[in-house]
């Protein structure tokens, strides 16, 4: 297993290098989910590119390239010398396709498990806690 | 959007030209979320590559691709000049790392849906529906 589980100042990150994820989208995307979290709070400032990239042992375009994908959603802004800072950010309003935007990803996840031996009562175990953190206003 | 939405014999698959999920790799998640539901029986054919690349507008290398890896997975069994056929399968059992395995990107998943303005209210009626789905014996 080419997997790399980094405890950094963000949390725990995982790096899939067999994954067919670009690394800096795989970056991008455990980084979104402590945002939507809220682990950080508007005007604070993450870690600086060359320090993730040495705690997660890739090259700081990587990072930069993962941050870049934030900025461009709005949850970051990036300034020259100065790092990233979490913006405020209004979450936008999903159109009506969005429910489907997430239930086809939802059901391929659910077929990769079940595919790679999960059991279908592990898979809804976990959906099922998954939705009630959702309802205590975590994720 | 830069979506297509191809109705194949082999259902809907959806391609996404703007994803950073390489285009192989969507349709072998397509297909194998319907080899999961079930829709085709151990030695039914699939669609040959040729067939499916025409109804989807992608090159057959692409095609070929999507059928290498789900042979890989042993989902199915190529044979020259005769298509490929789907396989009597027995799911591996997932080992302990297993659950978190589709814990993780399913924690992504919805921070994504979140960030793309989904409600944690529809994000959550959402898993609930699959949960039980696959209480059925459905996905």
């Amino acid at each position: 297993m080419y997997v790399c589980d980094v405890q950094s100042e963000l949390g725990m990150l995982r790096i899939d290098l067999k994954s067919t994820t670009p690394v800096y989208e795989q970056i991008a995307n455990g980084l979104r989910a402590e945002l939507v979290a809220g682990r950080f709070g508007p005007g604070e400032k993450l870690p600086t590119v060359r320090r993730l990239a040495i705690d997660l042992g890739v090259h700081h375009n990587t990072v930069a390239e993962a941050y870049r994908q934030l900025a461009n959603e709005g949850w970051l802004e990036l300034k020259r010398h100065h790092g990233a800072m979490v913006r405020e950010r209004r979450l936008p309003r999903a159109g009506p396709e969005g429910k489907e935007r997430f239930a086809r990803p939802l059901r391929e996840l659910v077929a990769r498990a079940l595919g790679e031996g999960l059991s279908p009562n592990a898979v809804a175990k976990e959906m099922m806690k998954s939705a009630r953190k959702l309802g205590r206003g975590a994720i």
